[in-house]
C-alpha cells in the first residue's frame, strides 16, 4: 500500500463533532485507551481480539496462493526508505529515528533543557532506520537482495504497525496502526490481474462480514505543488482502487482497503528482475486492520456480543 | 521491564564468532530475513509461529490472576517518557520520533540531501512521541489517568515492540524486538511478592520448554559515571533480577525474562496513589519473546519437528 488511505475531501458540517463522539464512545467502553497524543492509543482486550480474529479470516482469505509469510518489526533501513521515493511524495508523513551519541557532559545539559521544558533535539543525531511507512517497504529490496524472481512471480504476506505523522482526532486516522498487506511481484498482466482479483475477494470478505463496503478509484495525498499532476496520473492509470465503509461519515467513507499497482516503480528503484531478465512489476493490496475493526463497531455497536449472528459467526466460530 | 537484559560482560574469545555463525544459520534458514541494519531483522513464518505459540502459554500461565489486557503501539508519549526519568538513565538506548514539517523549498532541499547522500537532519524536527522502550512504559501515566487504585491493587498484561538503539550481530540483541509484560500496581508487600512468585512461575515455565535456565540477580547498565552506583544499590536491594539461559555462551548466558521491583519509583513519578492515600508501588515481569525464541532454537535446532516432544507438545498442542 503507498501511503495513507483517503484522500482529503470537504467535510460535514458536523464531521468533526461525530468523529469527537466516536472516539469518546470508544474510549468509553475501554476499546480505545488515551495516551495524551492525538492518533496513539492503546487497545483494549476486546477491540485486540476482534482485530486477531479478522487477521485470521484474511489469513484464510488468502492461504490458497501460498504466500510466503514475513513479519517485519514497526522500523526500518534508512537507505531503503531513502532509495523508495517515499519522500519525494510524502516527506510530511514519515517519521525519522533519532537517538543520542553524546559524552557524559552532553547527558546532562540534555537533561537540563527536559527538566527545563526547554527543546533537546540538538542531543538528537539520526540513525539508520526510519518508521515503517507501510507495510510492504521492507520487502521490495529484501526481494532484490534475494536475485532474480522466478517467471510465473512471486507472493509475500506481510504485517506491521506503520507509522504516519498526522496528528488528528479521528479515530480513523491514526499515527500508528497495524496495516496486513499481500504483495505480487512478477510480469505486468500477471500482478494487474492478481490485483484486480483482489478488488472481488476483498469485496466478498467486508461484505461477509456485513460491512456496506463500496469500491472506488483513488489517489494518494502527493506532497506540494507536483502532487497535483502526480494525483491526476494515478487516476488516470487507474493504479489505486479502495475499498470504502462509512466510519463517522457517510458523505465522506474511508478507505479501509487499497488496491495498488506501481508498475515497475519498485522493480527499476531497487533492482527486481524476472528471470528473464525484465524489471519486475509489482501490486499489493493493503488492509487497514484497526479501520476494519473501527467499521464493525461503528456499524454494529460497541458491543461484540450483540453483533449480527453472520458476522460473529465468521469472526469467531471458523 | 526497565532497560535492557543484560549486563556487559567480558565475553569468551570466541564469542562474536559463536554469535555470528547462531546469526548466519538463523539467515540461512529464513528464521530471521536480514535488513541490512544489525539488529533488525524479519522474522520468517516458523519463527513467528514458535513466537505466538510461546506467547499463549505466556498468557495461559498468567490468566488465573485475571490481568487487564491492554497492547499499545510500539511508539509513546514524548512528554510522559521526558517524566519517566528513562533518559537518565539510559540516553543512549533511547530512540524519539522526528518528521517534516517545512515548506515546499525546504522538501526541495530535503531531497537534494538526500540525492547527494548528505545529512538531512536538519529538515525533520521533533513530534510528540518517541519509540516505546519498554512494554509497561504506556502503563504508568495512564494508571495515573484513572485515579486512585483499589487497595488490593491491580493488574495489567502489556505486550509490545520495544525499541534500544544498540546495533550489534548478536541476535539475541536486537534493536526492535517484542516484550510481553505484566505489571502489578499496589501496596509494597504485595507487589514484592507478586514479584517474588513470578520469579517461580516463570522458571517453571522456561523448565517445562526444556530450557536450562537459571535464575540470578542482576542490574540495569546505568549511563554515565553516577551508573556504577545506581546498579550496585540496584544489586544490594535485589530490586532485579533475572532467568538467563545460554544461548551463543555458556559463561554469558542471555537473560530472556526479568523480575523488576520498582519501589514506589513510578508511582511517585506519575502520581499513582491507592485508594488510603498512600503511593502505589510497581513491579513488572518482562519476557525477551525473541530472545526465548532463540534459546529454543539453540537449544533444539532450527527444526521445530525435531524439537522434544515435551516442548512441541507445550508450545502446539495444548
Amino acid at each position: 500500500m503507498e501511503a495513507k488511505l483517503t484522500a482529503v475531501m470537504p467535510l460535514e458540517d458536523n464531521a468533526e463533532l461525530l468523529r469527537k463522539e466516536f472516539l469518546d464512545s470508544l474510549i468509553a467502553a475501554r476499546l480505545l485507551i488515551p495516551t495524551g497524543v492525538p492518533g496513539v492509543y492503546g487497545r483494549g482486550q476486546v477491540f485486540e481480539s476482534v482485530l486477531e480474529n479478522l487477521d485470521r479470516r484474511i489469513t484464510e482469505a488468502g492461504s490458497a496462493d501460498l504466500p510466503e509469510v514475513i513479519r517485519f518489526p514497526p522500523i526500518i533501513n534508512r537507505a531503503d526508505f531513502e532509495h523508495s521515493e517515499y519522500l519525494n511524495s510524502f516527506p510530511q508523513l514519515a517519521g525519522t529515528v533519532f537517538s543520542f551519541g553524546g559524552t557524559p557532559q552532553d547527558h546532562m545539559r540534555l537533561l537540563d533543557c527536559v527538566h527545563e521544558g526547554k527543546d533537546w533535539s540538538e542531543f538528537q543525531s539520526m540513525t539508520d532506520v526510519v518508521l515503517t511507512p507501510a507495510a510492504c517497504y521492507p520487502l521490495y529490496p529484501m526481494a532484490a537482495r534475494r536475485g532474480p524472481v522466478p517467471v510465473e512471480g512471486s507472493l509475500f504476506d506481510v504485517f506491521s504497525y506503520c507509522f504516519r505523522n498526522e496528528p488528528s482526532t479521528d479515530p480513523a486516522r491514526m499515527q500508528i496502526f497495524r496495516m496486513r498487506e499481500f504483495v505480487r511481484i512478477g510480469a505486468s498482466d500477471d500482478v494487474l490481474a492478481w490485483r484486480d482479483s483482489w478488488l472481488e475477494r476483498g469485496t466478498r470478505l467486508l461484505h461477509a462480514l456485513g460491512l456496506p463496503a463500496d469500491s472506488d478509484l483513488a489517489n494518494d495525498p502527493f506532497f506540494g505543488r507536483g502532487g497535483r499532476m502526480l494525483a491526476a496520473n494515478q487516476r488516470q492509470q487507474k493504479l489505486k482502487f479502495e475499498l470504502l465503509v462509512p466510519i463517522c461519515s457517510v458523505q465522506e467513507p474511508t478507505a479501509v482497503m487499497s488496491f495498488n499497482y506501481h508498475q515497475d516503480h519498485f522493480g527499476t528503484l531497487f533492482g527486481i528482475s524476472l528471470a528473464d531478465g525484465s524489471v519486475a512489476h509489482t501490486a499489493c493490496v493493503g488492509f487497514g486492520m484497526e479501520r476494519i475493526v473501527l467499521a464493525l463497531f461503528k456499524t454494529f455497536g460497541l458491543d461484540p456480543a450483540a453483533w449480527p449472528q453472520s458476522t460473529r459467526k465468521l469472526l469467531w466460530l471458523s
